[in-house]
């Protein structure tokens, strides 16, 4: 911090510069920052897995956040829709938030189908290489079909949801995410594990033994 | 946290319910959220406040985010101009993401013109009352004309700039702002020390003594 004691009104000391970066929050969280970008056909498990995540890494006080339906298509997207270039803007939008949170320093998750490739790469190139985090919910459409939380599935076999994503729209599935879950058969508890474990490993977080 | 251990299979178990709310990371935190909402005139002082701001607090190990023109218009609001309707929206948005790092438990401050009462307003109806903090830079503009740090006010003079806030486009003044810096004559220091002060009787923060 340099210049505190000068007036603003000195046009030679003005400073708006950051002093405090990413590295500095994360020194101070204790932890390091990542997008954690959950992937997959809707009721894959994506909402669930992301808030079991959380409820974990909150209980080791770590600072998290997560971006879903919930909070991103009543706020920051509502003005958006469903068509393709809608959802590319949706997804877009994400990423730059989700950008904004790891500098905050937030292990930052989201739960949206994301189901074009394109869109998800966009992403990670926002952000350093590791930063990134794709986790793909991998569960078979017929189970995802079955579970139909939201009843989704039943509208769009209707025809009443024009472009739903594994009936009428296609999902890409990722060519070479960090995490592969299979979220169709095993508990929240495993696929919790596995992604803890994974965060672990690549050095995001420091689990006290 | 429940259910943990059932599988996301199972339908009458699914749980993507949030566990973890705003509370939990103020809690663990050790100190409230809030959006520090800095309006003024282009060279009022508002980023260099706002990161001077920052630092004070990032040494009382709270967690802080700067929203500024450099890391929104360059990403979440890459698309926008700066037409009455692009400004309305890149403020609305901006809002949003203040909201959201505000539920994400951090003080975030926001460093943008907002030249205009309704997009201020409608930001403040965003949040709960108390947790939207609008202080007004308030510098003559004639100071701000004579920083003109970014040299926006000669390119306005010349025409260069339309709609440029100050010149050729209104300011609307706060009419009940939590907070009024005179920020076109006093130090960095005396202004952030005000702003600290607030944070502190308002009880967003405990400052140790």
């Amino acid at each position: 911090m340099t210049n505190s004691a000068n007036k603003i009104t000195n046009q030679n000391t003005v400073w708006h510069e950051p002093t405090v970066f990413r590295e500095d929050r994360e020194k101070l969280n204790g932890h390091k920052s990542a997008i954690l970008w959950f992937t997959g056909l809707s009721g894959a498990g994506k909402s669930t897995l992301a808030h079991a995540v959380e409820d974990h890494l909150h209980k080791l006080d770590i600072k998290t956040f997560v971006l879903d339906g919930d909070n991103i298509r009543q706020g920051l997207c509502k003005d958006l829709g469903f068509s393709d270039a809608d959802r590319t803007e949706n997804i877009r939008r994400i990423g730059e938030v989700s950008k904004l949170m790891l500098d905050a320093g937030v292990v930052v998750m989201t739960a949206f189908i994301s189901p074009f490739r394109k869109d998800r790469q966009l992403v990670r190139d926002l952000v350093k290489q590791g930063d990134f985090i794709e986790i793909y919910c991998q569960a078979p459409l017929a189970i995802c079909e079955e579970r139909d939380p939201k009843g989704l599935y039943k509208k769009a076999r209707a025809g009443q949801i024009p472009e739903f994503t594994g009936i009428s729209s296609p999902y890409e599935e990722p060519e070479q995410p960090e995490l592969v879950i299979q979220s169709g058969d095993k508990t929240i508890s495993d696929c919790t594990d596995e992604i803890i474990q994974f965060l672990e490993q690549s050095g995001v977080i420091n689990v006290p033994r």
